[in-house]
């Protein structure tokens, strides 16, 4: 490390970029420096509103993405952006083909935009992103956005992450199947059908609404609003915005805000401590000792419940 | 358990569908009794070729798959498929809608179609899939094909379960740009571009033939065949099959398959180990113990690293 951890978040909480572009690059390393670095960010997290975006490639993700800084900016709350990439397994760097769209933020000081890949990391999702968001939460970003490059777990994932996530979808996309498909109605606490102006929105919201209507709720349950947008001309992320800040007072009131914070720290405490138990696999077996017993189990002598017993038994 | 876990395994050795059917439920269920299933299946398995099948929704997956095993059955060949759904988080069992499509084969003793719910389980695809896998190879299924329902990350993740990864496009779906940010472009060992009576088609396979070009490879490396192909009407399946055949003999001859299995098991053992450990956390502490870390953790008066290492010092 050129910085010291102590000096680096010193900055970063004053909100300089680069500090915060170095903290998050050492989750993306999963460098032994996050200790100290967690350590001395966590008294100055729990602040940030959390937002997934989440929805099928061509919905206008990005589009919306960037309205919605936008708007939020226009309210004069400081936005960060954590694009994740979980899925690409051999690039080593998270892809940016979307963010062209972002670039409009790109000289702003309120906006803070970053993609980070997860996929090489033995934690993945759960282990680097809640670090990413605490790096955020700490420099000052009262809002944060994660949207995930992709699709399918990794949208339904990046709920376990949020306080609130958006689901977009669009019409002509057959998405009421695909949407139900990867499991993202489940998780939407916000509807946005963007592409509002195009022929099909109102039967994406009538779909919806009959969606909404077979899921269970107990009274008091939140109802998720549906939202039209057309991002491209600015329109209807107002409504966004509002459903959003709704959604909050809802889960304050009823402690739901509480619940879904405790989850996904508990999450992260389980993220780290298995991602700190399987690199011990690997100190102390090598990768020959595994070799090993999956070679036993590939010639029937050994079946893979044994060998797990033989590695945990070396721990 | 109504059965006794001998009697089942032999009565799947000897190919009762009933018997393979109960054998995956108990990996669905991740059922105590699976530690002496494996075992007992362990000598009878290995001689399944393993084919995953991914792509975008859209392209023609399930009915590529259902012309896939028309062609092996054609050849005399029995064959497995297996479809995993790990990306619905509440509906607890998988979901079949498209599986309307396989019906065809439905009466056929020679084909075993089953779906599995993966999300619900601790260790999910990596765990789950393994153990599937190994039911239906020693039940004689000489192909297995592996179909994720749901798009994204669980498509690059059956890559490794996988000796030849299938991957689908399609012209007319943007699926160039979506399949290489879903990192599904690296992992393909035959490409497919279905619906190729369709305009665009050719334009997907140069767009594809450029992607490949700018993959790197050392000289002796799989350079991966695109096949055309108009699943709908049968066209172009025998030229798939001769892919795949082509694939595994590269694979064998190069050591290349024996790698694949290998990793393959490695995987499966560290996720039982992992699955075992995380099951462990629960049991030491209950939900209360880590609710307290996690509550430290949000209060600022702890860091996650620390609340790992609690974990950890307990087991």
């Amino acid at each position: 490390m050129i910085d010291a951890a102590p000096d680096l978040v010193d900055r970063a909480r004053q909100g300089d970029p680069r500090a915060v572009a170095r903290l998050i690059s050492l989750v993306e390393d999963a460098s032994p420096a996050l200790r100290e670095v967690m350590a001395a960010l966590v008294p100055h997290a729990g602040r940030a509103a959390v937002l997934g975006v989440t929805g099928s490639p061509g919905v206008g993700k990005s589009t919306v993405t960037s309205a919605l800084v936008a708007a939020f900016r226009a309210a004069g709350r400081r936005v960060g952006v954590l694009a994740v990439d979980p899925s690409s397994p051999f690039s080593g760097g998270a892809l940016l083909g979307d963010r062209v769209r972002m670039q409009e933020h790109a000289t702003d000081p309120g906006v803070y935009i970053r993609s980070m890949a997860t996929r090489g990391h033995l934690g993945g999702l759960a282990w680097a992103t809640p670090q990413a968001l605490r790096v955020l939460d700490a420099a000052g970003c009262g809002i944060v956005l994660i949207e995930t490059v992709g699709v399918g777990q990794s949208e339904v994932d990046v709920a376990a992450l949020a306080d609130t996530t958006l689901v977009l979808l669009a019409p002509g996309m057959g998405d009421g199947i695909q949407a139900a498909k990867a499991g993202i109605l489940e998780v939407g606490d916000v509807f946005v059908v963007n592409k509002s102006d195009r022929d099909g929105a109102d039967q994406v919201v009538r779909d919806l609404r009959g969606a909404i209507r077979l899921a269970e709720r107990a009274p008091g349950d939140w109802r998720p609003p549906i939202v039209k947008t057309v991002a491209v001309h600015r329109e209807g992320l107002d409504d966004v915005v509002s459903a959003v800040d709704k959604h909050r007072v809802w889960m304050e009131r009823g402690g739901e805000l509480d619940r879904r914070r405790r989850r996904r720290v508990r999450d992260e405490i389980e993220a780290i401590a298995v991602t700190a138990l399987r690199r011990r696999f690997g100190d102390l077996h090598g990768d020959a000792r595994l070799d090993t017993l999956a070679e036993k189990v590939l010639a029937g002598q050994f079946d893979p419940y044994a060998a797990a017993d033989e590695i945990i038994a070396a721990l």
